[in-house]
């Protein structure tokens, strides 16, 4: 098994709906330029509020994934 | 565009189904005395056991409104 | 009421679904082998990920409970 | 068993002679306004000093109360 | 000297020009209705962005007053 | 010396009167089944309030014992 | 109201003068590069000394923008 | 009223009794040689366990007093 | 894949020589009790002190595996 | 190069106008008796309020310096 | 001196042997691509573990570096 | 038993080999003007970067010792 090294970036995600959407709404967006995304970690979880209820989940990310050799 | 003032009150909500139906009783609730709620933050999320199943789930929010001039 | 002694675990649950599911199942499992799981408190929700969509919720929980006399 | 509101307040007991007796000050102040209050967490706990020894402990709590339905 | 009780509240104020202002903004709305404000804690300090400039600071305090027996 | 493996878990203790009287009465219950208790640390100081007194203190600790060899 | 997603990254702008414009030497850097810069955090006020006076200030922000599609 | 400094520093108090005691036997030694102590604040509570008892608080404090112009 | 369910436990290592050493030492002595021993993190890298040299390394990890299916 | 060893003061300048200030008055203060400041990192930014206005602020730094070899 | 303006990445090294070849790991793969890296801060330290040995370390830093001038 | 008195003071150690030998060199270099010397506790681990590989590690420690009596 050799030595790999990962990268590991801070995304948001936005949903209506849930909080496992809005992470898999980030997930998507990132995995459409980056390739290998394996983990990730939920680092904050706020939101917008429109008339006494939860107007869209923001949920903040920090996700790895492998840096390839070129 | 005003320099704006902001009150960040800290609320808990209970729900015996999901975290997010949890933070949206609290805001409804919040709402009946507190209007313009802007945005919210969770703090903690814990609950409360029966049987080996989540009985109540317990969300605490940071909720931030502007206070009007009066 | 008698000063009761309290004892702290910390486990993992997963799931494919959502957060909550990951919470019960750790729930249950711990149920299997302790009698009286009071309440509990989240401390990481993180997650693998496969082809940019969330694999497994792994979702870390302190669960606490009394412990009996013997 | 109804999904109950709470808010949470902060505020800081002082007392010349105990941590204690600095947490019951407090709590019974806030029992004067504010009914129904629950259960409380340690914050801070801090102090003034005179000639060497502690003058005034200042511990401040969380103090938890369920929101009466107005 | 007696064992006072203070009230801690959490508010934000914003600023087009300094963090310092922001914070006496604060605290100029929160004196028209609080009397006796007595110190404070920066615990955030945030801003919107507007053309690569800090379009409003937002700066989030904690502040204490003495609770007046009524 | 050698080179000795602790073990630390997390217990919650309750009392009536004192956070001094919350932790004995929690080490003194891990007592019974632990021998070899060596250190601790507070990590939350919670309690449970009752017509503006505190009821019941409960303190959380971190304990360190050695494992021994079997 | 669409499921936008933020990318947020750290950056940290110096400046010999003041605490705001160190965060707004970062802002106008960033600027050149990305499109977008929706607001900040600062999370670290460090600086450099120089014969007992602030040589530099440095102060570390999170930036937030918006993933465009591409 | 002019621009004071204070310095800060961190000690710790023993005591076979209360945290309280520990606190004031710290302050008592620093007291020894440094005069003005002025504030402090308990940053860790910890101690050591002799057959399922407390043996010794250990807490921890930072304590402030103003620097004296030479 | 299944959901699994893992328990975290928190062990402290010690070692005369290196923080990698007291790691292994804690891991190795967790091993003799408990299968599957799947992950760790390092928590707390302190020690003792003899002479102006460290001693022994004392390092604290939490060490995650799964609960087997009994 | 050889390997320094560097020491770190925690000091809290005040100010009645800026947190610059504040930090510069620490800083001159501490440059009286100590040859050799190399950098700071503030903790804390905290004041004192007048009237609905910032009295003093009050900002706690860490502030490293290289021990001289005697 | 011009105002520097520095990014901050985050990356995981892993290592079969220790933390500091960890370390250079992600430091010499982050070289290939990014000129300049300046300082970093160790934020993480995990392992993956075998037969009750570390497998491999995994080393999580803040990698800091100045944006040149395009 | 008497009930002793600890001094806490924060250092750095720097070392171009291993986290170990810098937590030595600042150990060693503090051992020359305070005697007793009792633990440490790790609290920082930093370094320069030089040419993709670490130039001097920067280890910062907090270290223990007693207040003799004078």
């Amino acid at each position: 098994m050799k030595d790999n090294v990962y990268k590991i970036i801070e995304i948001t995600g936005t949903s209506a709906t849930t909080i496992e959407d809005a992470v898999n709404k980030a997930l998507k967006r990132a995995h459409k330029t980056i390739k290998g995304l394996s983990w990730f970690q939920v680092t904050e979880t706020r939101g917008s509020i429109d008339k006494g209820k939860v107007q869209h989940w923001q949920v903040t990310l920090k996700v790895g994934f492998e840096i390839q050799d070129s």
